[in-house]
């Protein structure tokens, strides 16, 4: 090693040394993280899985205490606890470990606002394999799976989305529920399209005792909305219309339609048909309010609005990310007076507001 | 909507308004994206099976050529194309993809630089399953997979290693090579444990006209070696020793024994074990120089390093990411007079090197 190759500085033992040398650039790191990236997905749903947080938040904050919290290995969570600390999920000190603000609020299972219930969808196996045969995916232009028609009922996994990720809803949904109870006086009627697990109509009337909800989905999953509509104190405003948005018969003169994380799955003509049916169910000057991901028009930005179309891809037969401009575009060709972006700073998805 | 709650500004449409309100804070974008991170690799990996960089830069930029070049629907390939914009894998400009420096230099499959094989190995079916049940991983304190022990052969799987990872050593191989010239005048012989794709001896014979390089491998593997030596023009100074680096005869009198990401594979007797052969093969004064993940003291930096440990539980019976002070040990344990770190910048591994 020549002199102009790096430096040398001396190690712990007089006879250890350490040299430097420079590597060239550019630097493939970003292809190299990207290719494994899988592998910090499955280790914080490993964590959430093992409650490995909650363990910390409980006082078990060394190898061996942890270990002995969530039986495993020692071996196991101190790699598991490390790989944690690299990606910002823990703190390290002197061999003790500590929750991050963002842990402690969202990971800790006792805390009000804990969200690790959402690795229970985002993770599961469908999902996985869907995306791991993306190459064919692109090649046809949409899922390899035979369930990627959203317009009919797939049970198992609307069941499992209702119930894994009602905690990612609240943010919005408070969101949500300002914009409706503060442009709403007194009584107001609420139609919950494909509810799922309810939040966000749940919320509407929560925080307004005049609000009646009535939500739409397939049977199974009403059951999950109805629970936490029981858990929420709301129950007798909320009522059900199990069946298909596409067919069901949705009542009318409603003040609001909620219209969340639902139109991403279908085509223009498909939400074009959707939307006709939700105006004829307003009553006049009605709003529907549309939680999504709304990329610029660009469609490479705002980072995860924009990626948000790969999951679409993975998916569903014809799915996108919508841009507000095709928003717009939909809701003014089936009658919509105005149409309106809102977004929500901080969070992946905005809303956008159609009034009769 | 009241005015303390954000901005408003006029959308494209005069009845369109675009309205801005706070969300709280901190934000679960963390979580989330972690989460989905799998995507992120399954997305990278379509791209390159599609040879999507390649089209680009033979000159296919938009959705339209992208499409018909790698015979892919218009939908899937905007779909991939924008998230690669967004995970900066390429730039977009008026609906033209072009290739940033490191996709030019890293994905292009014409590029001699190209990365991409080692999609074919990081991402394949035997590691994604391992890690999808990481959570039992970390509770066993090991693989759930029955070829953790890699003592023994799995010719699939490092046939596979070796097709695919070989652009991935040239840069840490080019370093490697320097340190072994710089330090030797001359005639050289230098032993390749566990040679792989064989990049690392062939690198150094290449740049030494005067080196004699012998690879140690599982027959199949060695295949695979011996096609780079006579690529790179050096089969006549290459030669095998197929088998087990724990029984096969070495042979001796080495001034190098290169370990190349090997002794992550092992737990710590089991090292000593190698390391205690490798001595043995070297002529005094001889060096080993073992290229691994070497995390530091903290065992949560640098960020590659210390994270490879997931790596190892996911996929070995008992292997890990060992700190310079554990390597240090193992090699004064069995009886080398001394033992440095060599650390390369902007690359994720190091050398340590170990003096007979």
């Amino acid at each position: 090693m020549g002199e102009n190759t790096g430096t040398i500085c001396k190690g712990k033992n007089k006879e250890s040394t350490m040299v430097t040398i420079a590597a060239s650039k550019p630097n493939p790191e970003n292809i190299f993280s990207t290719l494994i990236a899988y592998q910090n997905a499955f280790m914080l749903k490993a964590a959430i899985e093992l409650e490995l947080f909650t363990a910390i938040a409980e006082g078990a904050n060394d190898v061996a205490a942890l270990g002995n919290r969530v039986r495993a290995s020692e071996r196991g969570v101190r790699i598991l606890a490390d790989a944690l600390v690299v990606k910002d999920f823990l703190h390290k000190e002197n061999g003790k470990y500590s929750l991050t603000p963002e842990s402690a609020l969202f990971l800790d299972k006792r805390s009000p606002a804990y969200m690790g219930g959402m690795a229970g969808f985002l993770t599961d196996e469908e999902n996985i394999r869907n995306f791991s045969q993306f190459a064919d995916c692109v090649r046809k232009g949409g899922t390899i799976s035979n369930i990627g028609d959203n317009s009919k009922p797939v049970d198992h996994r609307w069941v499992n989305f209702a119930r894994s990720m009602a905690s990612m809803a609240a943010p919005v949904a408070a969101v949500l529920s300002q914009v409706v109870n503060a442009g709403a006086a007194g009584d107001i009627r609420v139609l919950d399209i494909a509810a799922g697990h309810g939040m966000y109509g749940i919320t509407v009337a929560k925080n307004n005792p005049r609000a009646q909800v009535t939500a739409v989905d397939w049977a199974p999953v009403l059951e999950v909305a109805k629970e936490n509509a029981q858990k929420a104190g709301v129950a007798e405003r909320y009522s059900v219309r199990p069946g298909s948005a596409f067919d069901t018969d949705l009542g009318d003169g409603y003040d609001y339609v909620l219209i969340t994380n639902f139109l991403h799955h279908f085509d223009v003509p498909t939400n074009e048909k959707l939307l006709r049916r939700f105006h004829a169910a307003l009553k006049p000057r009605g709003r529907t309010i549309t939680v999504e991901f709304v990329p610029n028009e660009d469609r490479v930005s705002p980072p995860m609005a924009a990626a948000f179309s790969l999951v679409m891809l993975a998916h569903t037969d014809a799915g996108d990310a919508y841009t507000f401009a095709e928003y717009e575009k939909m809701h003014k060709n089936v009658g919509f007076k105005n149409c309106s972006l809102q977004q929500i700073p901080d969070l992946p998805q905005q809303l956008v507001i159609g009034e009769k």
